[in-house]
């Protein structure tokens, strides 16, 4: 496809319609943190929040993307229109690699009612955060009935991802020990919707007694649902899809939604900010060398670190660097 | 105990002895942010430097806690003076429950030669990457000659914190499937040694092949050691130890241990001033009706998030919000 330069006017018209070229030219600008990308989300916020936004979370290998797969090609039948954002390195998506027919997800290529992209984490000021608000908030725009945003992660720092979302999909397999004890630890926090995926190994039904445990410490009324599946073969996506659903329906029906949506919004605003202030006192450290003596003087124990904190949250926020912990 | 206050320099001079009672007011001090920490720290980070600190990390209920107390039983017997400061709070030593004459660490209890302490993560404004970097130092500045950190996580969000170490041990067990496959992913770092625990659980050699072919992925000197152990029976525990000394041997003979401090001391104090800038964010908006009214109308998508976020960066940190990716 040869590169073609887009007004802003017309890109937001694009994407406004639908047209998978604009979103693509639109999600790289916001990727690579052009300047143009700032005005064109601007412009579109005000037609976001009719998307239904499912964040899908859990660790590598489990299938994620596949189940994102399966979850598309049903939704599909059924005529809804979908965006799926990816911020898992290690997924199929980000590869390209897209596992074929195996998942059918290639065809979604060339559906225009499905958009798909990974979003890569190199860095600029508001970092992966950011990007993928950006690129949700796009894509709600283009008018996607659903948007899937899948990380990694083991329930930590992905949180700011996470948080964008109106439905956290936890998604499991037998032999995920490490995330069934963070869950029993209170470290990883509990999904709205669990899936314990690759349904026909052998340990699948112990893994669902142990999930089955741990959700029975939780509030009666904040239990999520499990479901067993099988994204290659497609077994109980429908099944998934409903839980899914429902999560957000009660969540509407009852002033749910709107409530978490400004907290997930307001979360979102301070992530960024704080990675952009990071960004910012990484710039200026480096870019001041009285600043980047500083480090050294630690470096030497003639300076101790939280010295050089204060130094460095005057000379570059203008900051009291003080403690005020009586305060915060 | 009962309780009495410390003038500064008792205090200084109680933790440059070795004093527990005089370490446990000063990291006491230090844990709740009190503004009498950082002139103690101050004082005292000239004489660190010396301890040797390693950091263990893995997922929660793989036994972190329990090789730690055997590495301090087989340490003790050598005659080393131990500190360990514990972040996870999934772990025994933070709920209080040190598995009695199991691990036989409460013995150490009463050890002037060992020192025991978890960390809160109750916020103040550096965070928890602040205060257990202070409470190292302090263990450092107290003489003893080892300092364990003990953290949870699936190698991302407690990056600060091992950040400090100057070897990492990896726990895992057989089951931590979700940990291999975020190894195997390149999601998790690859550490200095990895211990597997429980080694005689049945898929233990499993596990241990699993590990040893993720290991071969890396640089020929970069593939850290694989160490079967039985922390509850004290097994393999001195051949576990034999390994984390041979790595720092080797980091110091080729300078590299200097690399590595220099690298995670500046980390330590970016990491510590976005954490205070986050608080300090927090602490403006909270207390500032102007930015609580802009998130406000982020939430009724009358303002957009960014736009948001660019006032409230010139508002609270007089700093230009506006993107310039291209510079950092």
């Amino acid at each position: 496809m040869a590169r073609r330069e887009w007004p802003l006017e017309e890109l937001t018209a694009g994407v406004r319609a639908g047209d998978r070229r604009a979103l693509a030219r639109a999600i790289s600008l916001v990727e690579n943190g052009d300047p143009l990308a700032y005005p064109l989300v601007r412009e579109l916020y005000s037609e976001t929040g009719r998307a239904a936004i499912v964040g899908v979370t859990g660790p590598p290998g489990v299938g994620k993307s596949s189940l994102v797969g399966a979850l598309v090609a049903h939704l599909r039948a059924l005529g809804r229109t979908i965006g799926v954002v990816s911020v898992d390195p290690s997924s199929p998506f980000s590869k390209g690699a897209l596992l074929g027919d195996r998942i059918r997800l290639a065809d979604h290529f060339n559906d225009p009612g499905v958009y798909i992209r990974s979003m890569s984490s190199r860095g600029h000021l508001g970092g992966v955060a950011e990007s993928t608000l950006q690129a949700v908030l796009l894509l709600d725009a283009s008018g996607k009935d659903i948007v899937f945003v899948e990380t990694v992660g083991a329930g930590q720092s992905d949180v700011e991802v996470t948080g964008i979302a109106d439905t956290v999909l936890l998604v499991l397999m037998p032999g995920s020990g490490d995330s069934i004890q963070a869950l029993k630890a209170g470290i990883m926090e509990i999904p709205d919707v669990i899936a314990i995926n690759k349904m026909d190994h052998p340990a699948a039904k112990t893994m669902l007694n142990e999930v089955r445990s741990i959700v029975r410490l939780a509030e009666p009324d904040r239990r999520p649902p499990i479901v067993l599946t099988d994204a290659v073969r497609g077994e109980n996506v429908a099944e998934l899809w409903e839980k899914l659903e429902e999560h957000r329906v009660a969540l509407e029906s009852d002033g749910r939604l709107e409530e978490r949506r400004r907290r997930n919004l307001a979360g979102e605003v301070f992530a960024i900010a704080s990675s952009r202030a990071r960004s910012h006192l990484d710039a200026a450290v480096r870019g001041d060398p009285e600043l980047a003596r500083l480090l050294d003087a630690v470096e030497r124990r003639e300076l101790d670190p939280l010295s050089a904190v204060r130094e460095i949250m005057e000379k570059v926020f203008e900051v009291d660097g003080r403690e005020k912990a009586r305060e915060v």
